[in-house]
């Protein structure tokens, strides 16, 4: 090797000067696999970046399982107590990405400890068990985000953006759905933990509906009340130990909604519709223009303004919402070079570093505990109002 | 003109030895020119003709607009008075397109004459108002439908083809929007009396929502119960005479629905939603697949099918619904000259000249006057359980 | 009938006191329909009429079809000698719909008897051909126009007066395919007089190409010179009547065009797409904006502009090209209501009569036997530049 | 900690048993980023790895910028002489991103010491140049690729493998454009190296058409004949550091082909195409079905079966390529969780690890270096055929 050739040597560990932040996660499935691949990227694509997320421990159930997952991912210890990972100095972030039974109580023993906490939505499953988390971050003073990774969608910042511009005027529609079909019969969906109260709290309403409120939150603002119903169209499914299981939550729900700056809705989740894989979409009708989100193109954004110019070329744009100009997409590729669904995760969990690194306040783009408690007020609301087959006033 | 070329002198005046029927026209704006210009098209297009509708009078109140009206379309005489009309012996067929608070008497006074009935929907202000008219029809023994033109979209037609084989087994959701935006401020639009309740009976509700619920009737089946808001967004508009009009028809309704046969959905009118100009679109999802329409591509259907092979490319199909074995096709033009909004009427009235001329029923492809009743008893519920908060059970 | 109900007595013949023109019809078959039904309608529809179409003759082969095709739509006579039905005085306008063997000699033969002439697309089989016919009409007199109906879209005419009023600055690119599948294998389509040169003039070239190519002429200009291929994938084809026939014309033709203003664009014609119906798609790239229209959805036009603010929103706008401020649309329907494909004839045939009753050019917007006369030669050097391996320059 | 609690200590550095190649990185700007992206990414999520990319060193010419590209990705060294790094025996791949006249000398001197070669695309400026890099990649015996990434598109592959099962039958048409805008007077683009031919070989040719023409040889096949135009719009440009430069390379082509197999197509592609991000769309049309690819739905396929049923509901399925037994999906998220642009170099790379670890050809499904040859091939003769106007038969 010349020595004028030789530029110089790098540590590889480090990339840049910013602080680490030891994370401990919880959970290795789906979250923990959406999560862990953000805090790997996040250093060199938000570049510089604001921290380093170091990914101190990993926790879970299954030893053998946890001990591959920290290996995979590079986490330095494996956990199967989360007890024990929460109160380990080098963990100063808890990443709570297990069952939505295991939500309540390692974030608050979490808080307890100092830690910040990131926590999975439902935050709960349901109001009051949403509430005393909130309690438990606020009186600890830590940061506190609940992980409505769609707020982080770059084109549903562009439309909050928008409204906050006051470019739309009055909202006088939200119209939400959010459709999946992996429960269906041809799936042969056993019975999981998704379906059964005691541990997810509802059914569509928490895992899929909890976006769409939480969307609506975001971006029309505070429900006033709902009217609505829930359904179960299987109410028995097998055991993959054997045995038949009782599905005691909702495979859907539809609700009307008001909200309290007079806009009407409607809200709408189930995981019975067949060939919609992660229909997650939206519209929102406003004074001067409406809008309009769909999941599965998430790169893009549908606007209609009624007072462009020329008129004769007035109609809904379709927007790739990928230039430089658009939010977090200085960070990634030339324009067209679409992001995906993993995306998400970097911008929001960057977002909360740069709210403990620079003490800032998560909210309001980043949904903190008291939004994920908004929401589980609401759908707790959705019940009752299914259950009484009364309109349910809301108050958060 | 050399002896051999010539062939034959035709009377132009017939086309076909199918019978005549006399229509008698109550109304000659939007829904006049759209009828009329469906029964002139009629006799050459759905070819040989079942029957021919003889345009033998045009009623209105404007004496020099009805005699215009008579001479654009060849109505041979004009009416200021609807009574005169309907009583005209040349009247066979009464074709009721006014305003809604000129449904029920002209409609009843028909049947009185034993003249066949098609009026324009809502059938009706109310559901009493309704009943009286279904009431007045079956007694008669004549002829009655109302006229939900879209069961005449041949992409609806098939769709209800599919569910009537059983293609799509269960019915899981039905999810149904109607969308307008021309009262909306930046039209300006002044009070005109579809905004008002006593000429109206009521606004986006009646207007568009009719339709939404008669699809659903069409193809789900009965409601069960309603969960429903309405909202007036601007309560007084404009008098074009001068002077202001109050607003006491709703501007947007939602609505949670339940199904007789279990499955669950949403409906939604309003005429506040920038952009979408005629956005009647549905879905509904099922047990074997999926299928959504969109009215302002009335010539597609999207349809999707759990157990499709090849596996890899399962997805949502678009149908362009054109070829000569769909629905009416083989009447019109080769797949892919796609027909337009005017030609459900022709659709729709040659099925009721059918039925009149081989006396049979004309449900259940078209709506009758029960059908009308039905769609406004659910009119009728959402409004209640606007008013009241509480869910609505249906007893047509 | 009371006197004072009784308001007039019309004479249903007569739509309003606008001169009558005699129309001679040639062929019965699709073109033939879609002309009559447009005729038919234009008095009621554009209303009041510049001119009234009187349906005097209509000439074919066969005796009975003819006779029953003059009965069916109205004709007042019936010929199988179509020189016969050009002399009749009765007739002043000959619509000539036969096959493009048929377009010559009928269209020179009219106008040697001082009668106008519409004739279908493609005008000629050859420009030698259309040559002859033009300079027939341009001799007579007598206003002649060739039927490339897609002119009369509303959404084209939109994107026209676009470029007209400069909205598109320069154009860069224009890319077209018309792409059908009715003569695959799966069809088991015979031999037919559109796969036989001495007939057609040309396959799938003559058919579909002559279409986007006369939309090039009339949205981009003249074209400097064209790159082609040509193909034909089977080769032999069974008869109706028994035993087989070669097709000796194109099954689809690709071609690299530049356009006299610099543009460079493709060509694309065939009628081997499988699943693409009537799939007439053309874009242009532009300095200031693009614009894409799609046949199959014909009531909707593409367009971005590059100068749109809000930037964050700039994207193609999807323009349901429906509004009573875009061309034709005051005649037709609220917003929304879309039309059809036949509807393109309506706007075609009435320019036509505005400019024979007012003695005005058929063009720019009409297509005239010059236009046609044109697209033959851009056709030809197709043909030619496939068999000869070289770029054919343009010379009209 | 408790006792119990601790699992295990794992090692950070390592994500499973695999071997590690040591990668020499050339160029650390767009391509730079998007592979070593990719790199890090693909030993955690296609799991466990076949190999580990470990990053040993990059290279750039300018010394800050490239220390901080090493910093930032966590290469170990950082070279401003692209030679030194080369010969670094911690160097076992090379993967060169350099501009295009940095393609060849590295890759062959790679390959004579006996380093694989990843090299982008287009493998070289003209095809005698990629002759030489597959010459000397051949004779040295080490693995090549060129980094034709859209192969590595889930839908894309999906095609592939359709085709291949013969789904598809006989391939009559091919249909591919590649448009950007990004150097249209709007963005006020200065003279830039992608401009000029002694750098960058060819203009839109190179970057975007050898995309297609790629993709046209691994989906059809090898080219017979090429008639095509190349076209500069404009033809100076500002340079950044003061004065102006000349474009001598192409803004747009546009090519009717002939393939051996009897098909015949287009390919064009331009950066002057307002409105069109990363526009790389492609169309096949077979006997039994057609199938459609847009990069910017790059989740998405559009099919159409000919033979589907019910026949009712043919159409265009639009296939959300997200599901587990979709190629590579397994290693990713729940269906309808979209993947972005940048996965395709997971892809890709991993599919060159393989084919080094376990000694497998890259062909077919990767591009070797015979493939960017190919590729330069047609290039060439589209240069050809648009300065000659002679159609140019293709002798690869």
């Amino acid at each position: 090797m010349s020595e004028q050739a030789f530029t110089s040597m790098v540590a590889a560990s480090s990339a840049g000067d910013a602080p680490e932040i030891g994370v401990g996660m919880l959970g290795y499935a789906f979250m923990g696999k959406a999560h862990s691949n953000a805090m790997k990227k996040l250093p060199y694509m938000i570049y510089p970046p604001v921290a380093i997320p170091k990914l101190a421990a990993i926790a879970g159930r299954n030893a053998a399982a946890v001990a591959e997952a920290a290996k995979r991912f590079g986490y330095r210890k494996a956990y199967t107590d989360w007890r024990a990972m929460i109160e380990d100095p080098d963990v100063q972030l808890l990443d709570n990405g297990g069952p939505n039974n295991l939500h309540a109580e390692p974030s608050i023993l979490a808080a307890q400890w100092g830690k910040h906490v990131l926590c999975e939505k439902p935050l709960a499953r349901n109001a009051e068990e949403a509430k005393a988390m909130w309690d438990a971050v606020e009186q600890a003073g830590v940061k506190h985000m609940t992980a409505f990774n769609y707020r982080f969608v770059p084109a549903v910042r562009m439309i909050r953006d928008l409204i906050d511009q006051g470019a739309l005027g009055r909202i006088y529609h939200w119209r939400a759905v959010y459709l999946q079909e992996w429960i269906m019969p041809h799936y042969g969906t056993p019975m999981i933990w998704r379906l059964n109260r005691e541990l997810a709290g509802s059914g569509a309403l928490g895992d899929l509906g909890a976006h769409i409120i939480d969307l609506a939150h975001y971006l029309v603002g505070g429900v006033k009340s709902v009217s609505a119903l829930t359904k179960t169209f299987i109410q028995q499914r097998d055991r993959d130990e054997g045995g038949a299981g009782v599905v005691d939550v909702d495979d859907a729900f539809a609700a009307a909604v008001e909200f309290e700056n007079g806009a009407i809705g409607t809200l709408e989740s189930t995981r019975f519709a067949a060939g919609r894989k992660n229909h997650n979409v939206f519209e929102i009708n406003a004074e001067r223009g409406s809008v309009r989100f769909n999941l599965e193109r998430m790169n893009e954004a549908e606007v209609f303004w009624v007072d462009e110019q020329p008129q004769a070329t007035q109609g809904f744009h379709n927007v790739l919402v990928s230039e430089s100009h658009h939010p977090w997409w200085r960070h990634w590729w030339p324009q067209g070079h679409i992001i995906g669904w993993e995306h998400t995760f970097v911008h929001e969990i960057n977002h909360l570093l740069e709210a403990i690194v620079n003490d800032q306040p998560v909210g309001p783009h980043g949904a903190t505990f008291e939004d994920g408690y908004r929401c589980a007020v609401v759908c707790d609301a959705i019940v009752e109002s299914s259950q009484s087959g009364r309109r349910v006033d809301i108050a958060y």
